[in-house]
């Protein structure tokens, strides 16, 4: 029996809709009717995660709650974040519900380690990086994680924001210039720790981008229907 | 207040993601919060609507009011169902809810008459063509649809279920050969009269394509905040 997953999104509507695509890219199906019954709720009005989490703003931590709530009263069987950031809230939203969460840091550090990866970069917005949420994932596995340097760090928040606001072109300027010197610092791949991230970045011969969407994408479905589409299988 | 829209989807996903990021992109938003509270029920085993009102399947109508209604619950305002063919059951959908639902087919035909067409070729599935869905909407402005002959119209399913099963290309192909053959019997502009279509046929010098979706997703975003994007207005 097919699973039912729920989406807490909107955080936001790009990098949902980003997740959606790559689970169904990823879903071996021919017809409507193989594909996974997913619930979504794009609730964009979730205030800002970063700007709580540095003790400047509304704490989203109600309203995430009462997304995962929704989503589970709706029928979801399992439930992932699409935002990396609102993971610091995983604790939270787990407990708030009775059915499984997935965790995208914790999958992306699986994946890094099943790669026999040692040492990544990161690119990730200010909540991310100070609440050490992929550093923490990796170090289960002992996998170093170097982070832009604080003046640097400015560059990554203003590309995230421009993608936010639909600014493709900037953000993409002013992520692969810093995904270029965590390469320079001696990462072997550069973790894109922003949902709104891989919208622009993207992996090339100079610069390994790991997906944590896509790896969230590729869980998904194996947890839904058991199996992923023959053309998912040894990506990156 | 804002208003929260239920999308009825999964009919096929790729067309409701579709109406997800013409949403998104019409409305005018600089952050997260600007955007709209949407809440999608990607139920893709809805049973296959062409099917059914041919008489040879499984009646898709009573998942698609478990779907309306599962929305309603989880607190929709308004629903719109991103599927032309299922606006078949929309009596049946609108008497299962409480609260409003938008009619595709309606707010095209709205659309035409404003732009003072008259005479328009109709891409669409079997199931939306023999139900005269646009027809019927579109008498109400007295508006002339022309549709393919029964030959062509074969050609018509081919290229739709051919983008439902990923293959763009064969999609495209397909169905841009029928459009012209509407264009040179008199057709003004082309309704891509199933959510599959404008995926890959969109207008160029030679063929003005009506994207129902486009429209839905305007309709979408005045009903739940009174206005739309500047980059919107005036568009085709």
């Amino acid at each position: 029996m097919q699973k039912v997953v729920g989406i807490i999104g909107g955080m936001g509507p790009l990098a949902t809709v980003d997740l959606i695509n790559k689970i169904i890219f990823y879903t071996p199906a021919k017809k409507d009717q193989d594909h996974i019954h997913i619930i979504v709720d794009n609730y964009s009005q979730i205030p800002d995660r970063t700007t709580a989490i540095l003790g400047k703003g509304t704490d989203p931590a109600p309203f995430i709650i009462q997304s995962a709530q929704r989503l589970e009263n709706a029928g979801a069987d399992f439930l992932v974040i699409a935002c990396n950031t609102a993971h610091f809230y995983f604790n939270l939203i787990e407990n708030s519900v009775s059915i499984p969460v997935l965790n995208m840091p914790l999958e992306t550090a699986r994946f890094l380690h099943e790669k026999n990866f040692s040492r990544v970069g990161l690119l990730a917005t200010d909540g991310t990086i100070n609440t050490k949420l992929y550093q923490h994932s990796c170090q289960v596995y002992d996998i170093n994680v170097i982070e832009p340097d604080l003046q640097v760090q400015k560059e990554v928040m203003e590309g995230i924001y421009a993608i936010k606001g639909s600014d493709l072109e900037k953000g993409l300027l002013y992520l692969s210039r810093v995904a270029n010197t965590l390469i320079n610092r001696g990462a072997e791949a550069i973790i894109a720790g922003c949902t709104e991230i891989p919208l622009v970045l993207k992996s090339s011969q100079d610069i390994c981008v790991i997906d944590p969407t896509e790896i969230l994408a590729k869980t998904v479905i194996k947890t839904a229907i058991g199996k992923v589409s023959a053309s998912a299988i040894g990506v990156k």
